[in-house]
């Protein structure tokens, strides 16, 4: 049995997946097939939210790119914690990024970046994936970035 | 033939179906193989729009979750109609909740789980569904509300 | 070999597609099965951005729609480059389409209903999708609409 390759990827990165943040009423990841619905994550970890406020007023635009980071790792956590190995994905299919922001704010791409960023650095070349990033008026306890993915497995 | 069972639960909750909203240049429900897009719907009944206004500041949230509930009643009366039949449904893959509000409104997981309550009230444990919510500036006719989903048939 | 009808009918329209517009860290297209995933597009020509603004503010509902379909095009510019050939699309599955606008502005469904009439003019019957259209706050470089879509191949 081999050791957890994308796993490993994140520590070299010198990054941890977080613990599972508690869902409402809905479920974290929806497995229909081989595609994986993954729920708009927040950046969560030990206990709470982090990076709260909009970018582009209360934050700055890195920031916003740790928050989209952490966001993304909260994803891949769910999608261990659902389908027991991240080594089981083929390839990511869809990102999407909601940046909580000033209505003036226009550099949103730098914002996600971060999150696609991670994803090429952990699953490599199929890591590349379709993207959407939209400014939005408000997030769940007015988090800075709010990021949704579908992923297909082997 | 048997009675159909998911509207027999809608009806034992106290609730139906609206009519069918008129779309604009789209379809309220696009069937691709066995995944039925439900296009984003609008809390509609009676021929007009209700819940109008932004949560957090013209709305609060009970009437916010009163909104997500009749979209989300609008949803499963454009996929009758154009399915024929709710029994068909295998399972809720996706729902994304769209939420009219304040800058200042945090507390949308709260108005959006009004709509992922109601699935699982209706479909058992099948309507357990991956679910994104944001917060936005503007929503068509003001509407409190817009929920959007996609489903699986059997 | 007959000629591409998809794009002559673009032509017949008096439009265009664009140049492929530069992309952030991520794919404008991701193909996975038969099914294109396209990312959210701006309007886009000529190496810039164009329709700047928010709608019901700084630009009006006609200029949101030029907005849409320049968007639109986009759309169609990459998918041509991701699989060759606009023939070898099936059928248009799903469009969100995302206004940048004031948070008093709800004729958000006539500014996306021009990218769907426009798919609708392009593909026919085929062409007919299931939408979602929602207000944002901001959008990248401050256009006016962006809009993403997935569509099935042949």
């Amino acid at each position: 049995m081999t050791e957890p390759f994308v796993e490993r990827r994140i520590a070299d990165l010198g990054l941890s997946l977080p613990e599972v943040a508690p869902t409402h009423e809905f479920l974290a990841v929806k497995v229909v097939g081989d595609l994986c619905y993954i729920s708009g994550h927040a950046p969560y970890r030990d206990g709470g939210f982090h990076f709260q406020g909009k970018v582009g007023a209360d934050l700055d635009v890195e920031t916003g790119r740790r928050a989209a980071e952490l966001a993304t790792l909260g994803c891949l956590a769910s999608l261990r914690a659902a389908v027991g190995d991240l080594d089981a994905v083929d390839t990511v299919v869809k990102v999407n990024g909601y940046v909580n922001c000033a209505p003036s704010f226009g550099d949103l791409p730098t914002v996600t970046d971060a999150a696609s960023s991670l994803l090429i650095a952990v699953f490599g070349e199929s890591g590349r994936h379709a993207r959407t990033t939209v400014g939005v008026a408000s997030l769940p306890s007015n988090v800075a970035v709010e990021v949704e993915m579908t992923v297909r497995l082997k």
